[in-house]
């Protein structure tokens, strides 16, 4: 049988325990053929090739529920359930998405995208199981070792190791989140899995276990294994074992490669009741070379080579930075000219090109983990201490740290900058990652000041007039993606703060006033229309100096853009305003903004579109 | 010496070792004084205080950073600290706040309230030292078992074992966090303090180590201790510590009511770099026969009697119940017609009345520890599997899960009943428990339905409703204090949903539109002017047809109110809708909500009072 006979998984329950590495063999290949030109997450997903086959082979998905914390490890999972001939669409527009999704297949039993949920969803899951009475059903998390660093997981292990609920927790180690995993946690998972001692004495454990009886083997081996493997890591590590301590039996490390040993440890474990954690190690890009010297590049790396496995760079001559590049070498900049600046990522270093001060003031940058929540209330103490940190976090990450944001920095008054990267409409990744809630969530939130650049030399002065002393809380919020000029490091201009601009004084009777790099569009269309165009700037504080003379101006129409929701957002600050001071105005705004509803993935132009946030909606809303 | 003469910890320092026990029998004396008539967070302030005495004794306050989590066991350390005189107005307008706050003292160096923000506060603090190159200055954060189980407590520690801040945690271990401690990490603790042969060991060990010299002692000692006390642990706990495998040296468990033995060993933690941690047992409520014996009563007891200890009842013959006791004696009602049902609450059981359901279903009622994040996608995953779960957390603590009420349950369009209890003002607790931000920062999430009643029947008819097949996320938002009916047990009734209702017609050209218990307000004041009331029930989706007809009724005034924040709010949606299909009217729309600002501690009427949507406030925007 080859992968192509395989649509769901009791095709794969119908192979022989010998014949499942060969369909991994293909399933990888599939993957990595896919993968070259149709970019997506390819190194976690060929990290748990393996691990999908065995799961699917031994369980009975989609009744035993099984969830992929983040999710962009499931490719496998995706093809072996029903999804091979699509998979080519993955995060394309229309196309499957690049994370499991309920809506999309009963496979895939919870929705994730963010990071750490998966223990909590299972074990909820587990828990309905049981007070339905089905003792049967298995509920399997597969977390990585990285998104155990965010809180969510520890309190669901917590909560778990307090339960009987059927639980199985697979901690999929590769010593990568996406740059490398930090933390004292990972630091311990490296010291049980690098001790020689242990590794050998597990083997040697394993072996015999192997050897005793070919077929179904006895919980009670298992209970032999876990004894002697307990017994080997209070020798080698020190101790007994973190997760056990909080109540869950831990089985492993074991090789996450190996189909047959997985097969048969996910086999013992179908059997045992209550919450237990099993411990694989795999490598990240496995059976790419390229992606297994590094996964960090590979972890989504656009277009490559399939023979080669080389990257294959985008035309890029002459094309502007990326904003989070601008973000990454103005932060040096400052930091270059202010001691007190430093740079925090939760985990993002790559990601928000935090990496390229680490590399430069490597005492200066803390990655903190997947640990949102943290991330901010640790800016705000090394606020209190007397620095300027700059916490940069992905917008949607960024609703992890709602709390924080509010409790910790805007109460206190506490000089953090935070820098939400990837606002907006995301793309590919679709309705997990859109960063469309921060506008609205966080004008309400008293002490703060928000600004969204319209272009990345405003994005720069933005940086350099938050850091400037005593500007108490910022949030500055830019999209993904390209910026607008070639020409990106201008010189650092302080910034009026809750002041707007004319860009354009237009000769008719239409303004658009916009938030951000939407300004951009309302600008191409303003030449066409011969209109004004307001860049606020600031949603908070609002330049209502601005607002009321563009209420004086008498135009016809006022046309508010922004990308994100609707409700609560810049839109209808201003059309609030106008409300309260100039009521006559009222009914020429017109407000573009996300509508009610979650954005599915697709090219950020395209989904502009559906959202009429884009060029031709402005257009239209100038009639 | 006396209390009296203690205005701040320099003149502790001046005492001898043992001059300190009579200082906090008599700060003991003092809190239960102060607190039988003027109500507050007694209990966990009476364990606290050798532990207050003992750390500003030994550490140089305010320079050393100190830092309490939740910080209402703080009492001790606010009367050390310059407040003794002013103790008694702690809670009340214009008086101390209940929290450490940055704001009222240099000794406070950080501001509480949530739980489990203190590790990551204080390692913020001490990475900043250690960038300005101070190795000298202490930073120590007092966290209790219960907080511990809150995640950002975990991200916190995970990032300190990677860290070589100057950090002392001080794990404040009473197996209480409100109502009992829960989970794994709990249960772990227990057994570390409950484990006789490591206990006697330990006790040997310290002895010996007490007895070699009188005076200031060797690291060399220190070490020792740890090794043996650590050697003792693993044989008697069966292995090594969970906080040293996550790179945090651990010290402890030592009685923390044993000033000597405190004192000693935090001179000795204070000469040692990096990051540690020191488990001390104390007694929630020690010295108070009644809040030792029951702790989860005496959390904050309100006024009692000094020499019995007895609580003094409210007289409360025919008041009504409170809202939370609504929620708790319905959501049993419902479960007992519903099987489907099920209760859950991080870590406020009986602050939320779930305790009663407890009592009645102990199966189907979830303490998940303060773990707010996983309690929500806890309850997604319970959906997921059938059931109906009803998530109930305070509403300022349900902006820790933000992003799982978007990411985990609307965007998955779960069946999950969000109960926000304590929205709005809640009064005594001040700023960092008002639950303002709740409407606004969730009306832009799609799939919500979110409502408020106006009184307890509604409460019930929301929660029936809800509980209906397929009815999707809702979340319905209830104040703290009591309800309006002594007759609250009404016949369920399903609500139309996303319809208000017409309260009072109104004989004149005055209207208030309301949404929840404030609409109480504008009824009273309706009946004064003959104005019209509409009572909105839902703010999402918001009933526009109800709109239309109050827009088209051609009213002179009409006056939003409601109890969250102006911005993005209630008022503002009114707003919002009127200015898209009957601009005509905006002009005559005032709109009465929380502004832009923290709002302080006090009485909810002065709060309402100052905030501008009490009654007078009502009345005053009618004309």
């Amino acid at each position: 049988m080859r992968l192509h006979d395989i649509q769901y998984p009791s095709d794969l329950k119908r192979l022989r325990i010998d014949e499942l590495q060969p369909i991994a063999d293909e399933l990888r290949d599939y993957i990595i053929d896919t993968l070259a030109t149709h970019p997506g997450h390819l190194a976690s997903s060929l990290g748990t090739v393996e691990l999908a086959v065995a799961l699917h082979y031994v369980f009975n998905t989609p009744d035993d529920k099984l969830i992929w914390d983040v999710g962009h490890q499931a490719y496998a999972h995706k093809i072996l359930t029903g999804r091979r001939e699509a998979f080519h669409t993955i995060r394309t527009y229309g196309g499957i998405s690049g994370f499991p999704k309920r809506s999309e297949s009963p496979y895939d039993a919870f929705g994730t995208g963010h990071s750490s949920t998966s223990v909590s969803a299972a074990l909820g899951m587990a828990t309905a199981s049981m007070l339905q009475g089905d003792t049967a059903r298995c509920h399997i998390a597969v977390i990585g070792d990285g998104a155990l660093s965010g809180g969510e997981a520890f309190e669901a292990l917590n909560n778990a190791g307090d339960s009987k609920a059927n639980l199985l927790v697979i901690l999929n180690d590769n010593g990568i989140s996406i740059d490398k995993a930090v933390g004292g946690m990972n630091s311990y998972l490296t010291r049980i899995t690098s001790s020689r001692r242990y590794n050998k004495l597990k083997e040697q454990v394993w072996r015999r276990l192997d050897g005793s009886d070919g077929g179904r083997r006895h919980d009670r081996s298992l209970n032999v294994f876990q004894r002697l493997t307990s017994t080997a890591k209070t020798v080698a590590v020190g101790g007994s074992n973190l997760f056990e301590s909080l109540g869950i039996r831990y089985f492993g490390p074991i090789d996450g490669h190996d189909i047959r040993q997985l097969v048969d440890m996910l086999q013992r474990l179908k059997e045992l009741e209550g919450p237990k954690l099993l411990h694989i190690v795999t490598t990240k890009g496995k059976g790419l070379r390229q992606a297994e010297q590094n996964p960090v590049v590979y972890h989504a790396p656009g277009r490559f080579d399939i023979r080669t496995g080389e990257q294959i760079p985008s035309a890029d001559d002459g094309r502007p930075l990326k904003y989070q590049e601008v973000f990454g070498r103005t932060i040096i900049e400052l930091a270059e000219q202010n001691p007190s600046i430093v740079g925090i990522t939760p985990a993002m270093a790559t990601g928000c090109s935090l990496n390229l001060m680490m590399e430069r003031m490597p005492d200066r940058v803390f990655d903190v983990g997947i640990a949102e929540q943290h991330a901010v209330t640790f800016a705000a103490g090394l606020a209190a201490g007397g620095m300027v940190p700059f916490c940069n976090i992905y917008s949607s990450f960024a609703q992890r740290a709602y709390d924080q944001i509010i409790h910790d920095v805007a109460l206190q008054r506490l000089h953090v900058v935070m820098c939400l990267d990837r606002a907006g409409l995301v793309g590919d990744d679709g309705p997990t990652h859109h960063g469309l809630f921060d506008l609205a969530a966080l004008r309400p939130v008293p002490n703060l000041t928000i600004c969204a650049p319209i272009d990345e030399h405003d994005l720069r002065n933005m940086m350099f007039t938050a850091q400037m002393p005593d500007r108490g809380a910022w949030v500055i919020r830019y999209p993904r993606g390209l910026s607008e000029h070639v020409e990106w490091q201008s010189p650092f201009e302080e910034l009026p703060v809750g002041r707007g601009r004319c860009l354009r004084q237009g000769g008719g009777d239409l303004a658009f006033v916009t938030l951000g790099t939407v300004g951009n569009d309302a600008l191409r269309v303003a030449g066409e229309l011969d209109a004004a165009v307001y860049d606020m700037r600031f949603l908070k504080p609002l330049d209502t100096m601005m607002l009321d003379k563009i209420a004086a101006a008498g135009y016809r129409r006022i046309v508010t853009v922004e990308d994100g929701v609707r409700a609560g957002g810049f839109g209808e600050a201003v059309m609030e305003y106008f409300a309260a001071r100039h009521p006559a105005v009222v009914a020429q705004v017109r407000i573009l903004a996300i509508p009610d509803e979650f954005v599915t993935h697709g090219p950020v132009a395209q989904l502009k579109h559906d959202c009429h946030i884009d060029a031709d909606a402005i257009r239209a809303a100038a009639n």
